[in-house]
């Protein structure tokens, strides 16, 4: 339970040399999603901060609003045939009148309309589904502390420089401070992490915050965000073109490419400012 | 259909200069997967060799073993509610005799197993499930050979260099031929067009060749290859622990980190010949 590295022997080769040594491997192990003993999802994630997983993927999924909805979170004690705790299966019991998700959690943006999937009707699915609108958050970030996130976010972040194997998310305040770092071999679970923990926290929804991420910028890390309340994202490498179409579509602001002191913005820039220039 | 890019204007920022310019980003597009007409899956995917991307899935999920599984495949013409075509939804239709996969495919080597899941349950649930046993596949590649695949890789993906954001798969012979590349946001469907694309040439079981994906190995892309039969999995970036795991279990030779000279060999090393050394 817990481990977020494993050391495996490898067969290392350097310029023809070859050496038997131990390595150390981000840790990856399936973890199924239930609510009340019904299974919803099936996710490969690195163990640890499991509850805030399970909870930022229901706020993701629009099942969970706020910390109260839901009433505990714990691990099936007998969740095999042998009945050990594998630490893999959290079941999560939501409040009272809390409504019930549909039966096909996952991907139910898409799935659910009879009309088939184009990029519009994803679109025009989440920004129904979503409880905050952020196209006025009042956000204002000054472009020198969006370029000091990335440094922020690396020295916080331990197991990185011994596995080179995980992803990195980080909820930070409009003036740069880490409110909470998560790591994951998937990144969406990173962000499901950080957005599940902060919602533990009672702090939903996350009004003027800026969320970063390690790697790229995909449809489904905006929608995250989106649903969270949170009105910017900043990655460091490229974002897709469906990406930019639901940020520009949800009032977020989208940065890519953010390294050294160069970014490109993709949607709503008129949050940056630029006064240390 | 088939836009790989998309242009959008940006603002960029470099060392505090801010101008706009057009950028080209990489798209992205929810498919749809359908068996006669039975939705059963949908991905976010780059546009493009969405019938290699059907096609590997469906081998990935063990719905197909050979091209003449497949009787056909098309895109949905009455996808969406008026009746437009939006290429996004793509209906296979089965040779007669193939049998019908679940209901709940994707997933289904964690679903199904009543009792719960953890890494030795998917394990054992892949081994049963893999027509092509690739432990005792012939495959012998020098690691010299090995160091020049990602070159080649990287100099055949002429997207890249354009957007930075898409992952990209490569097959390859022992001697280091590139067979087939595929590109797109999502990694597991570049290796799926790439699996999908060497099916319906009917070359299935990909005996003797190995897989090259442009970042990390996960447990799903080790899964995929094992039940493609292909013997080795060589990645740029590092491997999660299950992916080791699988690895080991099935006879996979699983690189990591294939940058430059160097490797770690993670699994399955005495296919490796130092020749060249």
């Amino acid at each position: 339970m817990g481990r977020v590295t494993v050391r495996r022997p490898v067969l290392r080769i350097r310029d023809g040399r070859q050496s038997q040594r131990p390595d150390t491997l981000a840790a990856e192990e399936p973890m199924e999603v239930r609510i009340g003993g019904r299974p919803v999802t099936v996710t490969m994630r690195t163990p640890g901060h499991d509850f805030d997983l399970a909870t930022g993927f229901l706020v993701s999924e629009g099942a969970v609003r706020a910390a109260e909805d839901v009433m505990s979170i714990r691990y099936c004690a007998g969740a095999t045939a042998d009945g050990v705790n594998t630490y893999n299966v959290v079941d999560v019991a939501l409040a009272p009148g809390t409504p019930e998700p549909e039966a096909s959690l996952q991907r139910n943006f898409y799935t659910t309309s009879s009309c088939g999937v184009c990029g519009k009707a994803s679109l025009d699915a989440i920004r129904t589904t979503t409880t905050w609108p952020i196209a006025d958050d009042p956000l204002e970030i000054d472009a020198a502390t969006l370029t000091s996130l990335p440094d922020v976010l690396r020295s916080a972040q331990r197991v990185f420089d011994s596995t080179g194997g995980l992803h990195a998310a980080g909820l930070f305040t409009s003036g740069g401070e880490l409110i909470c770092l998560r790591e994951d071999v998937g990144r969406h679970n990173a962000v499901d992490k950080v957005i599940g923990s902060a919602v533990r926290s009672g702090l939903l929804p996350l009004r003027e915050t800026v969320l970063m991420v390690s790697g790229r910028a995909s449809f489904e890390l905006v929608q995250k965000a989106v649903m969270a309340g949170i009105p910017a994202l900043a990655a460091v490498s490229a974002p897709s073109s469906l990406a930019v179409e639901l940020a520009e579509d949800s009032g977020l602001s989208l940065i890519g490419f953010l390294r050294g002191e160069s970014m490109n913005v993709y949607s709503g820039a008129e949050r940056l400012t630029f006064e240390s220039a």
